[in-house]
């Protein structure tokens, strides 16, 4: 197989679906329409087999992700999905995992309106790289920088499944047969938190979305906003699975497991009621779990108000090299 | 060294340079406002580690090409480059590299007025993935397809001589040292074609980046626009490095290289003067090499006007497997 058949075979479609794209694959570079008053949103992720996901993960699941966690970076800004591009290394032409890494791509890249309209596909150690693009209306962007002195702080979802999931599948802790299975979901297939991130818009007085870890996470937002947080520890919303293993693995996965891709943001006091609001037609739940604070830092309190310290601070690629 | 002291060392940049970047680097993605009448162009490729470049090859050449191999793209759709990101995996945080790779590349976008807009440093195997982001007014966009019998065949700059700067540095020809540093500078720092993709608006009848070779990419020209080509093969324009070598590697370079990034364009019979009187004020040459012919295909010419069957056709990842 040429490396044209392949890119016709699994990643050129049809015409292009978006009304959008005025030329989308096949052409030099795509040329797209942006409506008026909106703002470009862009961000970029790359997976490298081995570091982020395991060899034995599904392709399906590796589509998925490359896609969901670019998508996470445009929920937290506030973005509708609108366009990514692809680039591709493979070590061959697999045509089974090629099969199910489009299967996996497209299905989201379809449910979420966001169009490929351009890649790449080289010879490699495997790596995917995607960068996607989206629209905001312009100065509706959601910032990690803007949360104040009151606000309080929400995260969707459940925290620190994810690094469970890992935890599992690489035999470091056990779980019944249900609960491996949908931690090693949470895992491999992040759903990105559009709906939520469309809803705060004008809401959120900050927003990042939890890909290192919920204290690395907003420990960001709060540098940016140059402010600090308390944090109730028993209100981190944990899945059942999740609480099924607390007594063996205690609340660090929670607090700085990363791969969640859940959004965590800052809301004004007196918006929290139209929060609550629109939260009620929300796919995820959202959970307040503390409050902005003058004094810079993290302070995470347990059930006793008591501060406690977590035992690692997140993912972080270079952090061992001089 | 940690991956936030690594992408503050060498990739972020003070405030964003252009007017058009609301958010730049440090958040969760990029806001990028888009002029009223433009529309986006945005492309992607990416470079592996003795695939696209070998192992030995200066960190600040591969800096430089990993974005002008996309702002090649950008020049063959006629936009003006605007922005970028960067999917970077490296093994270690080699400072030396990462001193290097991020200097070619800033000095390349710094002249092209192209802005890094986000990223995603990680820890694999040498993969440089860039996106690069432009705006074409709405409508002038240059595509593959749309030459027509009759149109005159243009390439900018000469043709082959990367091929050849391959085949040097790896031992498979010899060339005076002159020569070789010549012909490794056109494969280490190709030159995107941007003044002229600019202005080609309105006047190329259809548009392409040589990447692959001659044969290749004028081949996908022609397959869009459903026509064929007249080529005449002394009409190739050579580097002086390149006739040098003539006698012994012969056309094959020139016409099935990869790596070049000059335009390949065609212009209608009446707006020859027109690109005659703007081809003077570019920073490159063009030659027409021939013209479009109703027949599809493409007919190459000795100076005899034989018909000359080049060895191979063009780059391609996967043609060996199955």
């Amino acid at each position: 197989m040429d490396e044209f058949t392949l890119i016709n075979r699994y990643f050129a479609r049809q015409a292009p679906h978006r009304r959008d794209v005025v030329v989308g694959i096949g052409d030099d570079a795509a040329l797209c329409q942006i409506p008026a008053g909106m703002s470009l949103v862009a961000t970029t992720d790359m997976l490298v087999e081995a570091v982020h996901f395991p060899a034995a993960t599904e392709a399906a699941a590796v589509g998925h992700k490359a896609l969901a966690v670019n998508l996470s970076d445009l929920a937290a800004m506030g973005a509708d999905p609108a366009w990514f591009t692809l680039a591709l290394a493979v070590p061959d032409a697999d045509e089974a995992w090629l099969e199910g890494f489009s299967r996996g791509l497209f299905a989201l890249a379809d449910r979420c309106d966001c169009e490929l309209i351009g890649g790449d596909t080289v010879r490699g150690p495997r790596v995917v790289a995607v960068q996607a693009m989206g629209l905001v209306p312009e100065g509706q962007g959601l910032r990690r920088a803007g949360a104040s002195v009151g606000d309080r702080i929400y995260v969707s979802g459940t925290l620190g499944d994810a690094a469970l999931g890992l935890a599992v599948a690489q035999g470091e802790i056990e779980a019944g047969v249900p609960q491996a299975q949908y931690l090693r979901g949470r895992l491999d297939r992040p759903e990105p938190r559009l709906e939520l991130g469309r809803a705060l818009r004008g809401l959120a007085s900050a927003a990042i979305d939890v890909s290192d870890g919920l204290v690395a996470d907003l420990g960001h937002l709060l540098s940016a906003s140059g402010v600090g947080a308390r944090v109730r520890l028993q209100q981190l919303p944990l899945s059942s699975a999740y609480r099924e293993l607390h007594a063996s693995v205690g609340w660090d996965a929670a607090l700085s497991g990363g791969d969640d891709y859940e959004l965590c943001f800052s809301v004004p006091e007196d918006r929290v009621a139209q929060l609550e609001n629109v939260a009620a037609d929300l796919p995820c739940a959202i959970h307040c779990i503390g409050e902005i604070v003058p004094r810079p830092g993290m302070c995470i309190e347990d059930v006793d108000g008591r501060e406690y310290q977590p035992a690692t601070s997140g993912h972080d690629h270079f952090r061992n090299d001089t």
